[in-house]
């Protein structure tokens, strides 16, 4: 079985691996996110004796996926200090000389799960991650979205919750999803240090679940996934899975007749099959893609 | 050249044409839409003596467009008296014998402009229709949104214009995206008779635009099309499409780094380029579609 590479490029740290095409992973590090330097030569240091075919890196946005960009393989125009426009895919073929495949953390995801994971066997599904950020990756068709870049789901506008005053945390949109739903807004919304620290019958997650099932309805709508698969440290909180749930077919009415979204919504709307894994397995479903061409 | 035929069904009328694999649409008739009976009747008769290769349907929904399901090529839950699980593939290939394309009226519209039209010569675009109805199809990725069945991109959720007190005209969502910006709802909340009465300068207009540029956001964020092009009764109303791009960019805010949502957005957001053919050239390229299989 072919050896691949796995890199999940995340904003505080990067984790690493090694594993199969059948989606098994043999081993996993981790570095801190500091600057390219510093970070990527702890990559390629722990990659250079490793005989991957390929390496498939799924990282924090925004980046340019678009194959035949001046850009591509670039993480563009991030606040984050030091990484704005980072060839990052550059560097590691430059090192390696394999195969990068290269997307979003989250679009990477939801090829993992429809290999790997919750979705196996379906055509396609929906991957959300709820922590720090709210991220989506759609995986349908045999591919992943990419357009005139790749998707920015976490910042579709909203309907505010009658009871909410809070004006939301992101700095682009205020009050867009994320700027409400992400775990930096519970924590200000509602003045804890820490969103778990609040009791799963505390009035948040009603919010919380009110905001995520207004936006999964609309990406019902728009994309039909056959499974959504609902990752990230807020999602942590599983009591908010019902609550989804019930919201979500309150919102629907039955206008979609199907029976995924009626009778079998407990097997619809559910957590990650690959569990703490499904950021690095999507790495690696990105370095299967890429070997496949 | 191959001879395709092309039957664009709808709610008020069936439009049936012949044409060419190129888009070339030789000749168009319409007939009323009565009963399944009386207006296939009239369409079948229609393609009788036509040597077509293929014929591609793009139908008013819901609809079943998923190969290998028990009732795929049906019409299935609409409201529309006699046309419920309606088989009209089944009908079609009863009585031609040649190959079926069948998907939604506005997934075939997408690919007939991404295929011919205003998308003409880029990878994927989104095709949206505000008339009696809100609908929108994506073509992408070579092909059409399919999961647990078709988009219904005209139902999303929205916030509400701060001066709109208007309670929505969809039965299923009272305020949705259709309920609030469809044809019959500005006739609703600003009493006239016709839309088109109104005056370009009208506060009605800047409602609509608001809640289109709302819709296309999330559109966007979600899908990421290459081009978005606007069809359908209501957006004869020219002075639309600047009021839209404004509200869109300021929403927006610089957020997705791109030329054509920042210098270029007057080419981003255009009407048909097939015209009021747009339609029926939709359904040409299903049937193209399902020719090359």
């Amino acid at each position: 079985m072919k050896l691949l590479g796995a890199v999940e490029a995340g904003g505080t740290k990067f984790v690493c691996g090694i594993g199969h095409e059948d989606g098994t992973i043999l081993e996993r590090v981790s570095f801190p996110t500091t600057t390219p330097e510093e970070t990527m030569g702890q990559v390629l240091d722990y990659f250079r004796d490793k005989p991957v075919e390929a390496i498939g890196i799924g990282s924090f946005g925004p980046i340019d996926p678009i194959p035949g960009s001046p850009t591509y393989g670039h993480i563009t125009t991030t606040p984050k200090p030091h990484w704005s426009h980072y060839n990052i895919v550059g560097t590691m073929q430059a090192a390696k000389g394999c195969k990068v495949g290269f997307d979003t953390d989250v679009n990477g995801a939801a090829l993992g799960e429809l290999r790997w994971g919750a979705a196996r066997g379906l055509d396609n599904c929906l991957y959300i991650t709820v922590g720090t950020g709210i991220g989506a990756g759609a995986a349908l068709g045999g591919g992943l979205i990419h357009g005139l870049s790749h998707p920015e789901m976490g910042h579709i506008l909203l309907r505010r919750h009658p009871d909410d005053t809070y004006e939301g945390i992101c700095p682009y949109h205020g009050d867009c999803l994320e700027g409400l739903a992400s775990g930096p807004a519970i924590v200000k919304r509602w003045g804890v240090s820490n969103g778990a620290d609040l009791p799963p019958e505390h009035p948040a997650w009603e919010m919380e679940a009110y905001y995520l099932a207004q936006a999964l309805m609309n990406y019902i709508l728009i994309l039909s996934p056959q499974k959504i698969i609902m990752g990230g440290g807020v999602m942590k909180q599983s009591q908010l899975f019902p609550l989804i749930a019930d919201k979500l077919q309150t919102q629907l009415n039955g206008y979609i007749q199907h029976p995924s979204l009626r009778e079998h919504i407990g097997g619809y709307i559910v957590p990650p099959g690959l569990g703490d894994n499904a950021g690095l397995a999507g790495a690696l479903a990105l370095a299967e893609a890429a070997l496949r061409g």
